[in-house]
């Protein structure tokens, strides 16, 4: 079923302790895209500027991702980010952040993707997040992402979305946030109190826990010993799973416990390179293949 | 088959952002050994003074936990430790260490006690871990634990214990410091290259990793919201597993996992409150109903 995803369109440059990339591919509705393609088709919504490489666009038409909502900005400049990784890997520095055509984005839906039936929210003010569900006519899974900014300056916006969506995707420190509490099982219940059908809590390194309304549950993470550059991981994690779950058309608890792992193998095959470049080398076989490691590692 | 544990016997006071506790009953022997006593006939070798209660000494036998091997050192005095939790509940202060029996402690083991088929090592001197494995005769499975202070100034009495014993126990933040890699993954596969068969890397609220010759995993912490004080959650970990794998007298790759998830078990219950307040509520029988739920919740 039809996957619709709006959300940031970057370019990134990132300095790990080994090595740094400049301008290259990144952005949440990209990661997100990129990751859900190997599962189903994917519709993309999102502004760049007018230095934006052609190529870029090609590398998404070639996995089946429709760019026609990709909308360039006349006279503008692309959503840039940069960061620097601390030697753990997990806790990093935002350098600069030049929001350019982000700034003043209002996103139009077309007539074809007002009728997506899986919609993703990927990170943005709570208020636009609403602006775009409202434009969709009649979804049968709507899950959001968030992040401690909006969490901070935002909260009320934050709190009527979420009496809107089915899910909601966070990192455990903003969950925490959210909910004032500092324990991660009752901040994930409290968050789900709020409105969502369920919560899903990302850990980075450490996975994600799930809460819905009669299950609570952890994933760890699938460990992969080459981490290179976490940038995207959350939003690989978050494709992967709505991609299968678009795929399969349903989203009962045991599937939906099946698309938080397929997310989480993605996820490790992001962070093993920077930008796209570990996604671009693997196909589903591969995919499948470590899901089927995963597995067995958490049979006994 | 008879699992030995030497270890500290404690009293301990602990202060979390909610509660606080004065000389409860506590120490890295203690924990192991009533965990364990759920699984297996256990043997505890430690020292005390002769401020020690004796009721706590009777909580122990009344388990089943063989005591002969407590020692009283005359006019000593039992080791004392005080502790202060930060709000996340993961991080803690250690405020006061008073180490007075353990100072001079030597443990000399009965002739019955060197016939002990499992031996765990908890946390003590590197030097001192050797000179107790030395006495044992032929121990079929010899696992220790150890901590950043041994890493920082005995290292090179830790690193010959690493050759001598068949699995090391230790947190995440001390691997990556004993193998001087940020990343979890490439530092358990260190840690194992220096000697033991497997390293199990302990991560607290996120569970533990397993590092064996053909394989790596991990087991997420069951995702308990009642989260009333982490002290000994380690050594009821160590002490679930230990006790699994004497009840089994096996510690082939299977059992190791199924061993592993016992002690993620029983250390949840551990920090569900104070000292072995928790633990004196339960039975074997919950320990199973808990462990088939966390193993449903692994099942996907």
């Amino acid at each position: 079923m039809p996957l619709l995803v709006v959300g940031s369109i970057a370019l990134d440059s990132v300095e790990t302790p080994a090595k740094r990339r400049d301008d290259v591919l990144g952005g949440s509705a990209v990661f997100f895209s990129y990751a859900a393609s190997f599962f189903s088709s994917v519709r993309l919504v999102g502004a760049v500027g007018e230095d934006w490489p052609a190529e870029h666009t090609r590398l998404l038409t070639a996995r089946g991702i429709d760019t026609t909502g990709l909308h360039t900005v006349p006279g503008g400049k692309t959503f840039r980010w940069r960061g620097k990784y601390l030697p753990n890997m997990n806790d990093r520095e935002t350098l600069e952040v030049h929001l350019n055509v982000l700034e003043t984005f209002e996103p139009v839906l077309s007539p074809e993707f007002r009728k997506a039936k899986f919609l993703f929210l990927a990170n943005g003010t709570p208020a636009l997040q609403m602006r775009v569900l409202e434009q969709v006519e009649k979804p049968l899974l709507t899950v959001a992402d968030t992040m401690d900014l909006w969490i901070n300056i935002q909260r009320d916006d934050l709190l009527r979305l979420l009496t809107r969506i089915d899910g909601l995707v966070l990192n455990d420190s903003e969950a925490k946030l959210l909910a004032g509490d500092e324990n991660l099982v009752r901040a994930g219940n409290a968050v789900r109190r709020m409105g969502p059908k369920f919560v899903i809590l990302k850990k980075g390194e450490h996975g994600a826990m799930f809460f819905g309304p009669d299950e609570t549950y952890v994933l760890p993470a699938f460990p992969t010993p080459d981490v290179v550059d976490p940038t995207g991981a959350g939003d690989s994690f978050a494709g992967g799973m709505m991609g299968y779950l678009a795929e399969q058309g349903r989203f009962e608890p045991r599937t939906l416990k099946e698309a938080m792992a397929y997310g989480i193998v993605v996820a490790s095959f992001t962070v093993e390179d920077f930008s796209l470049f570990r996604l671009q080398q693997i196909d589903r076989a591969q995919i499948n293949r470590r899901m089927e490691l995963y597995r067995q590692m958490m049979s006994f």
